[in-house]
């Protein structure tokens, strides 16, 4: 599958320039070296590319980026190569240079003073987790591929996770940023600023930009104290209704003790209860719906955690919104809860072809959508069964539709899978919700945005991208 | 001082159309009538319009842009008039048109279940204050204009106040956004989601875009619970490294309890004195610095609140932080500290001619920023007074310079007064810091913006404003 085009004669400057720009660690054309980074980790696409540069500093950058725009090079950025929707993957043409960020993983800060840390973008999500604990501190976001994720990626998808409940999701957190532009010049606001009114927010435009305006060097990011205590507790419930209850219920007990909030439906357990060898569900009875809830508390709360999260629950008992429920016994068990929930997209995907969709809608009308999809869609489809789980907290599912039993992947998926994400995405615009809540549009949702995305901000996505990138060079085929 | 220009020929068929699409309540050419909108609340900026339009609706703000931009009409969008950079203020040309939100006054909905309000561009914030606590909410961003200022105007200018610290400025508070863009199309994302990654965030980019993008209409706004209850701490301590300490320590006792953190010199506080019959300094002796702190909580946390309130001031006393303390012991009390800091700006003002600066630096430079500049400026034009005051928690001064006694305010404003200014602004950008923290660009800064801002981030701004706005017609002469 490695196709890395034999350069093309007018290739030949600019791979010289690049080569000598950044040297032999820095950029290579060699086809077994690029071979992993052209196709994404889903395996949903793979493209070509000239070379792949691996520049180790920003000034690096900027030259590359300079040097690309004077050759007319289109670049892909990439961190981990853990997208969800192909932003990290180069096309099939082969134009374009792959810019890895990973080279530049430098950690610079770690500052307990002002609760922050300045890095590079190629640090790992783990590394940043790690460093941040070492301090008596954490940066309170976590998703499945924090082993591969960059700090660069995160910030330039905006990514979600568990936590966004509380503490928003990557836009919230970065306080300071430092990007090369198209032309190769560097926008610096890495120094944050708590209040800052000279125009337009840049850095916000910036953040869950897909590459597309820019390549983000360097972040400061804002971290949280420690937690000193959490409880995790499992809940199982009738109805997504009944969930949306409870967690009005907790949000009123606990405030800002809130910090995870997810459902998944009995079919997801079963799942993972299949592909994960010795997974226990935390409760003796199936129940249609599980809720698993996490709190937490600084030293100040620590201490009267246990009876919050006992009054949660039996406040949910006597209301009627949950028919039982445990709290783990330790952080074995807490940690035992979350992998169950974590597991949940691989199981589902092993059980054969589906169609996944990252949706939101807002919050208070989550419960009726799925309500409402569920059976329209299972009926329209028969054998196909859809199901959804993930943050209910935050208005987003991941809405999943799992193929007839033995239906044929490639034919599906193309056929009716294809005509179901349309379906989907249809009647989530209609709900007034997002075909991405947060795996971002990449080049797997571009033409559903085009297609159901408002018109009045499509326009302004194109005037923006086109003043700022009039050559198109930036990550191209991405996003609009 | 009223000079509304006579229509010039070929403007009476837009002033038609205008009278003819808006009617006698929503376009009036009236020289008295439009005379109190032509000068802002300061007085430091007079000038001239065609006309004023007061729409009823988005659909007539829609309508009315459109004919703008058909006739190549600037538009200047006003909310209370109440900004503090000439934001809202036509130039003296007369060509423009004053676009006034004021009618658009209705709150729409105040909802306890998602914690929101949608209203309409021209509610003035202290009736949003009004219609939240009446529900058992309240909408976190307060400040001296809430009698007048409009939420509209606040979204424009990424409003600030004295509770930034804990939760954010308007920028983090808006949840929705409705505005009109320059070709008269609707952008609406009036409806939350908590997650959506369709793009760039487009409402980040028209919130503190100052009118120069688009004309706010409407707004889904953040609300939170009420407290239950708050203790207002006043202190004295020595220096403002001191404060910053007291800062730190405050944080790390109170957490998220922690909402107010306002400094101010004993200068600032006798000029309250002089200006304010009656008033009555907190603590029985003169301190250097005073320190203003507001600590609060939710039912949950009320009636440990006095118990950590005093722990801050042991802790503080402990450590030599502070000299004297106390605590208000009623809300009149705590109302009447308050309002000590909220008579600095008008008390400093009457003092005679000055310059103020509204400026910021990374929080932990500010109090090494100021025992720097103060007596620098002191020094160099001998006479004057350098006090800084406001919001420490986020390294975002109110930086006034008095002259001299007996100078004459126009000579030496225009004189020794804006050499200060330029001087102040190269140290805040030398420092790493901002011109404009909370009060915008508007006409007032918008030279020293060109002056000192960063080109790339110039350079960005201009391209956005070129891409959305072509014809330059949305408030022209302001930001950029």
């Amino acid at each position: 599958m490695v196709e890395t085009l034999a350069p093309r004669a007018e290739t030949a400057p600019f791979l010289e320039a690049a080569a000598a720009l950044l040297g032999a660690k820095g950029f290579t054309t060699d086809p077994e070296t690029i071979a992993p980074w052209l196709t994404d980790w889903r395996q949903r696409f793979t493209g070509r590319a000239l070379g792949m540069a691996s520049p180790a500093s920003t000034e690096e950058v900027a030259g590359l980026v300079r040097l690309c725009a004077a050759h007319n090079v289109p670049i892909v950025p990439q961190g981990g190569n853990s997208g969800m929707s192909g932003g990290a993957t180069p096309d099939e043409t082969g134009h374009a240079v792959v810019l890895s960020l990973r080279r530049m993983n430098a950690l610079r800060v770690v500052d307990t003073a002002t609760r922050s840390a300045t890095c590079e973008a190629g640090v790992i999500l783990q590394v940043l987790h790690e460093a941040a604990e070492a301090k008596g501190l954490r940066f309170p976001l976590s998703l499945g591929g924090k082993g591969s994720a960059t700090v660069g990626g995160l910030i330039s998808t905006n990514a979600g996770g568990t936590q966004v409940l509380r503490h928003g999701s990557m836009r919230a957190l970065v306080l300071g940023l430092e990007a090369v532009m198209p032309d190769g010049t560097v926008f610096n606001q890495l120094v944050p600023l708590k209040k800052d009114n000279r125009g337009f927010d840049l850095k916000q435009l910036l953040i869950g930009s897909e590459g597309t305006l820019g390549v983000v060097t360097a972040a400061t990011l804002k971290l949280e104290p420690a937690v000193a205590a959490r409880e995790v507790l499992w809940a199982g419930t009738q109805s997504l209704p009944k969930a949306r209850e409870l967690l009005l219920l907790a949000e009123r007990l606990a405030g800002q003790a809130l910090e995870g909030f997810e459902v998944m439906p009995q079919h997801s357990l079963d799942a993972v209860r299949d592909y994960l060898p010795g997974a226990r569900q935390p409760l003796a009875e199936d129940h249609p719906w599980h809720v698993l809830i996490e709190l937490v508390a600084d030293a100040d709360g620590a201490e009267r955690l246990p009876e919050l999260a006992q009054s949660v629950l039996e406040e949910a008992f006597e209301a009627g919104l949950i028919d039982d429920a445990t709290m783990a016994a330790n952080e074995t068990q807490a940690e035992a809860f979350w992998n169950l929930r974590e597991t949940i997209a691989p199981a589902e995907r092993a059980l054969g072809p589906a169609v996944q969709h990252d949706i939101s809608v807002p919050v208070e009308k989550m419960p009726a959508f799925v309500e409402e999809a569920v059976p329209l869609l299972e009926a329209q489809w028969p054998g196909t069964r859809a199901i959804g789980f993930g943050h209910l907290g935050d208005g987003n599912i991941h809405f999943h539709v799992i193929a007839p039993q033995g239906a044929d992947r490639a034919t599906w998926e193309a056929g009716d899978g294809k005509a179901i994400s349309r379906q989907v995405h249809d009647m989530v615009t209609a709900w007034g919700g997002s075909i991405s809540a947060e795996h971002g549009i990449g080049q797997l949702k571009r033409d559903e945005l085009a297609r159901l995305g408002d018109p009045v901000a499509l326009a302004m996505l194109r005037q923006i991208k086109q003043a700022l990138d009039p050559k198109g060079l930036m990550n191209p085929g991405k996003l609009i």
